[in-house]
């Protein structure tokens, strides 16, 4: 096994990507208050508890959060003098901002990029994967992370598994984006793909190399300095699915994105009744309900399988396996000018 | 036709029965702020509104309203300068409330007494019932008004029709408290029982001597000034099943005590997918709801016959057909003493 901390190798830097406005928990998440910055689980927003995975000074160097422009006073707030904070000129997706930070360290310095808003519940499992992963970064390899695909997810990235590498390391053969249902059902089905969860692990060097030949317009525009006028991509799309030394280490380490309220459903405690109450709330003869509030207390009488979501200035409610369709309510309120609730 | 004009006859003194502190309609419904301080069909409050209805000075003298001790400020708020107001000591029900009025006045005056907060979307065809049972109340009867029996309805007291005394006008043969769903189904069937919509014509000195008859302690707790020592009951209770010369004028008024969100729905304009959005709403692809608010935005977005209702300190979700449950959740914050939530 590697050891980070021997002579020359030195530790890992998180980059912890915070540059998501997502609207798919609203009313709690807002533009000005992204779903990184709301506490979901009880234990600190998530942002913190990303922060916190990777806090072990063993193993990990401070983090660098590569936020939004308008997001430096929350992330102060949420993570008070921890870590580098690099602002992105403007919202460019994944790949540009990995890029910052990329430039901003040394090429032999290994990043560990992760999203900001991911649930993960095992944070030992998570700290074997990463070490699992190290020696392959080191030697040059881009290491993903591969979740245990449950469901036919088709919100999703898949990772196709490929040749053993090691233990528990695999080539990355094939990434797919969002597949449609019967895809998904297959990949599900035939066991040899994950999902891809966006974190990854790689040398900050590797990462401009293959940026280099892969997606050379951001390439250009990030280290020219004229980042607005980079691309927006992601890094799968940008790098991964063309990137060759590609790895990916499964893990099972009770990981979520939290994407929807019925997703948040699924990852918080449920009373026998299926029930999660969260803030000032009355679930009544109610089943399979998500109720949650940040104000005004909220009273389901004999209803079931509903997300009830209330904060002082909006209520949402919605049916729990319908739940995506919070952005309809987001669409309806941008298309109103309502922009005092978005 | 009696002309209420005519020498010796008087007009008739509206006796507004403001006692209620339901919460049959709460978030809406407060302690504070009973069911007939509410404007809920968009007019103005139901206190407003019943004023309004007898606001024909050519039949009808100005209102008496009988309130909780509490409610002088929100009455004299919702009804300025407007009548008399008579405060109750204590909540002790219709009957002794009627009796406060019929003392303060003149024993061959005209009384009509009405709930506070009941619909009626017929005013004129209201005055006409009056009218019609106005030579009978002059003549010592008690004069009740039958509402057409829709529905099977359990929570409402009916009047069984017996012989015509008149055009439009009927002996009331029997009075009956709520009844059992199979008895409202033989009702509706039979088409001879109305509902009891707690409305009376009668002078103050037939009431009175009704209620010296029949109620005898609790027209002695009135009568020697220990109002709070009286029995608490209904003037049906306490008179009307037992009074004799008790008629009934059949009144098709569009009549509705609103005594639940679902009676709301039932009587308020409904979009082509049956929603009533009554302040800062969206309904998304959602049918049969009822939703109100009066601070956040209510989101709806895939539900169906739900009763969505917010307040800045509330909110309520319940299926439409089970709005009378409302109740638990206000039994519940009473057993939680949440005493500002009720």
């Amino acid at each position: 096994m590697d050891d980070p901390s021997s002579p020359g190798s030195g530790r890992i830097t998180p980059v912890i990507l915070s540059g998501g406005a997502g609207t798919r928990l609203w009313p709690l998440s807002r533009r000005a208050r992204p779903k990184q910055m709301l506490d979901l689980t009880g234990g600190g927003s998530m942002l913190a508890l990303t922060a916190a995975r990777v806090a072990d000074a063993a193993l990990f160097a401070a983090p660098v959060v590569v936020a939004g422009a308008g997001q430096a006073e929350a992330i102060e707030a949420a993570l008070p003098g921890v870590g580098t904070l690099i602002l992105e000129p403007a919202p460019r997706n994944t790949a540009p901002a990995i890029a910052l930070a990329a430039l901003a360290a040394a090429r032999d310095e290994v990043l560990l990029v992760l999203p900001s808003d991911h649930l993960v519940r095992d944070g030992a499992g998570f700290a074997a994967a990463v070490r699992r992963a190290l020696p392959f970064a080191r030697e040059g390899w881009i290491v993903t992370f591969g979740m245990k695909a449950e469901r036919p997810e088709t919100g999703y990235g898949y990772i196709e598994r490929g040749e053993a590498l090691a233990q528990g390391v695999f080539e990355a053969a094939r990434f797919v984006e969002k597949p449609d249902a019967a895809t998904a059902q297959a990949f599900v089905a035939g066991g040899g793909h994950d999902w891809n969860a966006g974190i990854f692990l790689m040398r900050a060097g590797t990462y401009l190399e293959a940026l280099e030949a892969h997606a050379p317009q951001i390439f250009e525009a990030v280290t020219k300095g004229a980042f607005a006028a980079s691309p927006a991509q992601s890094i799968d799309y940008a790098v991964m699915e063309k990137a060759e030394r590609v790895a990916v280490v499964p893990a099972a380490i009770g990981w979520s994105d939290i994407g929807s309220f019925g997703a948040l459903h699924i990852v918080s405690d449920q009373d026998e009744r299926g029930n999660v109450v969260a803030g000032p709330g009355l679930a009544i003869d109610a089943r399979g309900c998500l109720i949650r509030s940040e104000g005004p207390l909220v009273a389901a009488i004999g209803v079931e399988d509903l997300v009830i979501v209330a904060t002082a200035d909006a209520v949402l409610v919605v049916p729990r396996a319908e739940s995506q369709r919070v952005r309809e309510a987001v669409a309806a309120l941008e298309a109103k000018g309502r922009e005092e609730l978005l």
